[in-house]
């Protein structure tokens, strides 16, 4: 039986493999385990990794995996520390993850955090010395469907350059939002950017012209070639009002996290340096807010919105599409690059001498 | 002597008359106190009214004040009413405006909130039954310069269409963040539709195309024609992430202060109304999350922000733009179209019967 096939070739797609879910858990699980994490880390780490994959964001994805290795063996990312949760106040946690895992440092404190909200009200989460925490949607999208409001925000690599201006200065940074909503929750997840550094790279390697916009060169001048956007800086999305928001994004986090701010912001995509980045979760119990609150209630609003086109797939609420990748990519399976797949196959057969 | 002067009435451009600061406050104040409001109501309405002219923001400017005063004689807004402070938590406070006018209640909250957080940590407050607070950067400034981190959303009238939709649903839903700096905080507050609605009136007075992608027509066609565009809808900033992030702010501002969501949220642009949207406000202490914190972190990398772009002008922090028309506006007045000067000066006079 063969787990994977080939993907058609088409013109400007890169060869790829179609490889099952399971199986890919399973060699993810594999790599993670021969770098001596738990079982716990590993499984948390490694669906946190997926998710990635499933919602359509390959850049958050197992893509990550060999420099997230690499990390470990260097001491950067340790999967056995416990983190550090500090309450400030009934509200405020302050977290130190002692170079933890992010999604195992998250997932406690969002934990805490869904918790101490039915009692506060509102948490807000300030973590530090963290690494990658991989889509922040799974965390707000949890939150949601434990009948919280769920708010994300996080710093990254500076990338971004100011409306204006020509350097790489800002962060990435995306905001995410999850709204408990029945059947299925609102879960809002967006980089400040306009397009993802992962997207130059797949551009460039498919030979693919950038949207207009994306990016500017070296000398601050938009431009749709890959080679030039490198050397450049990624715009931020909607103009100077993206850019306004990516900003205040990288002043909140800092602020709250102590953590760095532009060029000094380091440790998610190197295998050198400590996690630097900053991440704010902010969780809100509405039912405190109004005893008679219930997600119901935006049931016939969002159908409102979701017909609001001229034809019924005109409009998606945000969450929708992810839902809708993550199903089809559940039953057929996630298409990785052919390099990649043989990158982490190696990984899970060298640390794994049970094989 | 002569207060004011006519500006001179270039191409396209309507005739408008510059009035003193000091001239149009005495002039909004004696309008206010006619319609039975005490002198401190007044002024903080007055002044939050004026502030939107100073910062550039004339459609939150004095142009309301004809229509605050039908809402006042209407019983819709009511000056003399205390707002009810009910504290749900520590940190969660939900407050019923009882229609009072929106700087008093959003003031009043706003000092609580501030005040509280220095034990607390975090603030949210949660505000319904409020008429129109103003541009919400006043509010977040004033948490900033007192050391707080300030965060504000606000629901309004749907004006926006859904990214692929044709109509109205949602609202323009700014979102603001103030945070401490020296010697200037930052101080963001944008819309999360690409122009106003007073902007799309002010293009057809000055028979001016919009800027593209900044409205649909009523069949959700992209128009720069402002009288296709009224019948139609304001497009969303930055494609289909404004459009996420102003429906996000739509729910979360709803689902926190049991308000109205899309076409049932009204009251602030019309006399027939109760205001049925909602405000929300973050306030933060830095400190309390780290002890260490100081505003004077981010001068560094704020200059080099400001020094990224090709000339000195280049590139401005959110808040620079409004700080300098305000303060040009302080020295030479306030530009106001001729009629809206002539309406207000004739409530003045109509409602001051010493004048």
């Amino acid at each position: 039986m063969t787990a994977t096939s080939s993907t058609s070739d088409a013109i400007g797609q890169p060869p790829g493999v179609v490889v099952p879910v399971d199986r890919l858990r399973a060699c993810v699980l594999r790599a993670l385990a021969g770098s001596g994490i738990g079982a716990d880390a590993a499984a948390a780490q490694a669906d946190m990794l997926i998710e990635g994959n499933l919602r359509g964001r390959p850049s958050h994805g197992v893509q990550r995996l060999p420099t997230l290795i690499q990390r470990i063996r260097a001491g950067l990312a340790q999967a056995t520390q416990k983190p550090d949760l500090n309450w400030r106040t009934e509200s405020l946690l302050v977290v130190d993850g002692r170079r933890g895992l992010g999604p195992v440092v998250g997932t406690v404190a969002l934990k805490a955090a869904i918790e101490r909200c039915q009692e506060s009200g509102v948490v807000i989460v300030a973590m530090r010395n963290v690494n990658h925490l991989g889509m922040l949607a799974p965390y707000v999208e949890s939150a949601a469907r434990q009948g919280r409001i769920g708010i994300g925000f996080t710093t990254s690599e500076a990338l971004v350059h100011a409306w204006g201006g020509r350097e790489p200065l800002i962060g990435t940074n995306p905001i995410a939002v999850g709204i408990p909503g029945a059947p299925e929750p609102v879960v809002l997840d967006m980089a400040t950017s306009q397009i993802s550094a992962g997207q130059i790279i797949d551009h460039r390697a498919r030979d693919l012209p950038l949207p207009v916009g994306a990016a500017v060169d070296r000398h601050g001048v938009p431009t749709t070639d890959p080679e030039q956007a490198i050397e450049g800086a990624l715009s931020p999305f909607g103009g100077a009002k993206g850019y306004g928001l990516g900003l205040a994004i990288e002043l909140l986090v800092a602020a709250l996290t102590s953590t760095a701010t532009g060029k000094k912001v380091l440790g998610t995509l190197d295998s050198d340096h400590p996690s630097s980045k900053g991440d704010v979760f902010v969780v809100v119990d509405p039912a405190v807010a109004d005893p008679d609150w219930n997600p119901d209630r935006f049931a016939a609003y969002l159908g409102q919105i979701r017909s609001s086109g001229s034809t019924s797939e005109d409009v998606l609420i945000p969450g929708d599409g992810a839902r809708a990748r993550r199903a089809r990519a559940m039953a057929d399976g996630i298409t990785l690059p052919t390099d990649l797949w043989a990158a982490i196959r190696e990984l899970a057969a060298g640390e794994d001498t049970r094989r």
